[in-house]
C-alpha cells in the first residue's frame, strides 16, 4: 500500500514524540508499505512566531508573515527526517517549494493549485520516507505561501490525492471522531465510519479534529481518511464515501459551536434587493455569514437575522453602519446583536431517508425548556441557535435522545 | 550609491533592535541610496535549533540540519521586512532559493557558486529594500544549504559583489576592528583602515569580527567593507585594498587564539613521504591543520608537531591510531597532545618593508619569561604558540611593545 501519514503539532511537540513518529513511519514501511509523512509545526511554535509578528504588525495577511510562520513546519520536517534516519531508516524532507506544492498567491490562506509529486515518488522508490512540510506551499513566482490554520490536514489529503495513496492517516491527540464532545458527554462514542458529507458538517460545526478543506479534498478525490491517535494503535475513525451500511444510523453526531454571534436588523422595508444590499459589504470584507433567516413581513417591514463568526461581529456592525445607513440607521439603531449564543446541530446521512429528525430535535430541546432562536436545515443536518448557557445541556439531551450513547448496531433509528 | 548592509545576530536580537535596523535601512534609502540588507538569525536562535538537532543526532553535516538551521534567518528576514514596511518603507524578503544564491552541495559548509541578483535588482528598482537571508543558499537540485558559522558575512559580501555595490557595511555589536581585544588590553585602538590581507590574518587568528571567507571574497571582488556598530553612527573600520598610507604602520594588530590544540608525533623515521602519509587521513576527514613544524632529524628519527582546532583534536588522534598505526603506534603511544595552548600573533603589511619584527616579538616575550613552543611566519604576520596561561600577558606585552596604544600617526615603527 501507499500510505500518507499526517502528524499534528502535539504529535511532534517534542523530540521524544518525534522519535515516536519516526518509529511509527518505519513500522509502516517495514510492513511493506510506501510511506510519505506530512508534519505540522511543533505545538506552540506557530503561536510563538505570530507573537513576534504581532510586536511589529497585527495583520497576518502578508507575504512576509508566511515567510516567517512556514519555518515552524520546516524545522519539524528536518527533525523528523533526522529521527527516522537515527532509527535506522532512510528519509528526506520536502518543503513546499521542493515538492512542489503550487498554490495561488493568497498569503495566509492560499489554496493548492497543483502538486508535482515526482520528487516524492522518486524518494519513496529509493526506499526513503518522504517527510513533507504541512501548511506551506509556493506560488508561481516562488513566493512562500501558507494554507491557513489547520492547513497541514489539507496538505496531507492533497499529497495523498496526488500520490493516489490508499489511505491518508491523520494522527492527532484523540483516537478518532466522536458522536459528540466527550468533555461534555462522557458517554460519547467513537464513530467507526463516517461519510465525507457528515464529516464536513461535523467539521464545520465545531468538531475540531479535521480541517474542512481537507475533508472536501478527500471527498473530491475519494481519498479514504483514517483519523487516529499517535499515542496508541487502536483503530480510529474512517472517513469514506457514503455506503449502504451507514444509512442504518440516523444521526451520526451532535455538535455545538460557541464561536458565533447573531445579528438582527429590525424594521427593514419589505422590498426586493434589501438582502443583497445588506450582505454586499460583508461579502466584500470576506466575512462569512452562516444562517440567514428573514421573518414574514408585517406592516410592510421585516426583520433579518444572521449568524457570523464572533471575531467578525464588531467589524460587520461597523461596515453596516458605514455602508448601508439607510437600512440599519446612521448609528446602527436598528441593529441588535448577541454574542452569547450557541449553534447545536445533529448530523447524519440517515436523515435523508428518515423523516422527523427535526421534530424530535425540537421536542427534546423543548422538554428541557430550551428556547430555539433560529433554525436551519440541510439534507443531512439540523441546526438550532440557542442561548449559550444551554449549550451543554442541549448537547447531552440530544446525544441521549438520539441514542448515540449506544453502540451503532444497537441504535433503533429514531 | 548602492549599499549592502549586513546585520548580525545581536543587531536583530529583538523586535526593538529590528526596528532600529529598519530605521537605519530607511535612513540610507532616504539619503538617495539603493539598499539591500542581509540579516542573520536572531542571536541565540541558531544555537536553539542546533540543540533540538543534538537531541536526535550530533552530526551537523547533514542535509536536514541545514533545512532546520536556515529557518533562523528566514524568520529574521520576514520580521525585518515587516518592520521596514511598518516604518513607512517598502521591503521584500529573499531566501537563498529566491535570490538565488547557488552553492555547492556541501551541507553545513557550502560555498557560493553564483548569485542571480536579478530579483534583488528588480526589487530595488521598484523602490523596495531587499531583505536577504544570510547564511543560506540552495544547490543545483534545490536542496537548502548553509555556509557555516558566520556565513552571513559571506552572504553580505557576495551579494555586494554580485550587485557591484559601492560598499558592504557589516553591522555588529562593536564599532570596528581593534588593534587587539579591548577586553584584554584596555588601550586597544580602533583601526581606521586595514587591508584585506591584514584583515584575513586577523580574522583567521581569532578576531571574531568578520568571517574569513567574507574577507577573501571582498578582496577577490574588491568590495570595500565597512565594519561598524549598529548601535551608533560613528565611523568603523574600512577594509580596503592595500594603499601606500598603510605602509607607515608596521604592525596593525595583535591577536590570540585559544581554540587550538597541539599534537606532536615523536620518533618518526626520517624518510620521504612520512608527512604526506600522516596528514592524508586528517585531510580526508576535513580537519584543517594549521602550523606544522618538523624537527631536524637526529639518529634517523624526527618529531612532527602541528596545531589544529581543539574540537577536532580527539577525532584526529583516533584517525591517526586507526589509519597510520605504523607511524603513531597501535595505541598512539608516540602521540603527545596539548589543549592548553594559545597562538599569539602580530599582523601588519608594514612587515614586508621592515625587518626585525620577529626578533622584537621574541624578545618582548622572552623578557616576560614566556616560552615559545612553535613559530610560524608569513609575509605579514608572525605567530607563536605559547602556554595558554600566558596568552593575556603576551597580548598586553606585544600591544604595548609595538606601540599600538598610540594613535597610528604617532607610532614610530619599531
Amino acid at each position: 500500500m501507499l500510505i500518507v501519514q499526517k502528524y499534528g503539532g502535539t504529535s511532534v511537540g517534542s523530540i521524544e514524540r518525534m522519535k515516536n513518529v519516526a518509529a511509527r513511519c518505519l513500522a509502516s514501511q517495514r510492513q511493506g508499505h510506501q510511506v510519505a509523512v506530512v508534519v505540522s509545526a511543533m505545538s506552540g511554535e506557530t503561536n510563538r512566531l505570530l507573537k513576534l509578528v504581532d510586536e511589529i504588525h497585527d495583520d497576518h495577511n502578508d507575504r512576509e508573515v508566511d515567510v516567517i510562520v512556514s519555518t515552524g513546519e520546516q524545522v519539524s520536517v528536518g527533525l523528523v527526517a533526522l529521527a527516522i534516519r537515527k532509527a535506522g531508516g532512510k528519509a528526506r524532507s520536502f518543503l513546499g517549494h521542493q515538492c512542489k506544492i503550487l498554490t495561488d498567491s493568497s498569503f495566509a490562506r492560499a489554496r493548492i493549485v497543483d502538486i508535482d509529486a515526482g520528487p516524492i515518488r522518486d524518494a519513496m522508490a529509493a526506499g526513503e520516507i518522504a517527510v513533507i512540510a504541512g501548511f506551506q506551499g509556493v506560488d508561481e513566482k516562488g513566493n512562500i505561501t501558507t494554507l491557513g490554520r489547520g492547513g497541514s490536514d489539507t496538505t496531507g489529503v492533497a499529497i495523498a490525492a496526488a500520490l493516489k495513496a490508499d489511505v491518508c492517516e491523520i494522527y492527532t491527540d484523540v483516537d478518532g471522531v466522536y458522536t459528540t464532545d466527550p468533555n461534555i458527554v462522557p458517554t460519547a462514542r467513537k464513530i467507526e465510519r463516517i461519510s465525507y458529507e457528515e464529516m464536513l458538517e461535523l467539521a464545520s460545526l465545531g468538531a475540531k479534529v479535521l480541517q474542512i478543506r481537507s475533508v472536501e479534498l478527500g471527498m473530491k478525490y475519494a481519498v479514504p481518511i483514517h483519523v487516529r491517535s499517535s499515542f496508541s494503535d487502536v483503530e480510529g475513525t474512517w472517513v469514506v464515501p457514503e455506503d449502504a451500511a451507514m444509512e442504518k444510523v440516523t444521526v451520526s453526531g451532535v455538535t455545538a459551536s460557541r464561536d458565533e454571534s447573531k445579528i438582527t436588523v429590525e424594521d427593514l422595508p419589505d422590498q426586493p434587493g434589501i438582502a443583497a444590499r445588506m450582505f454586499a459589504p460583508l461579502a466584500d470584507a470576506n466575512i462569512s455569514v452562516d444562517m440567514i433567516v428573514q421573518n414574514q413581513a408585517y406592516d410592510g417591514t421585516t426583520d433579518l437575522t444572521f449568524t457570523l463568526p464572533k471575531i467578525d461581529r464588531k467589524r460587520a456592525v461597523d461596515l453596516l453602519k458605514e455602508q448601508v445607513p439607510e437600512l440599519v440607521g446612521k448609528d446602527g439603531e436598528r441593529v441588535v446583536f448577541d454574542d452569547e449564543i450557541s449553534k447545536v446541530s445533529v448530523v447524519g446521512v440517515g436523515m435523508r431517508s428518515h423523516a422527523g429528525i427535526a421534530k424530535t430535535m425540537f421536542t427534546l430541546l423543548a422538554d428541557e425548556g430550551i428556547n430555539i432562536q433560529l433554525i436551519s436545515t440541510s439534507e443531512i443536518k439540523v441546526s438550532c441557535v440557542i442561548a449559550r448557557k444551554y449549550a451543554e445541556l442541549a448537547v447531552r439531551t440530544l446525544h441521549e435522545g438520539f441514542g448515540l450513547s449506544l453502540p451503532a448496531s444497537e441504535r433503533t433509528g429514531l
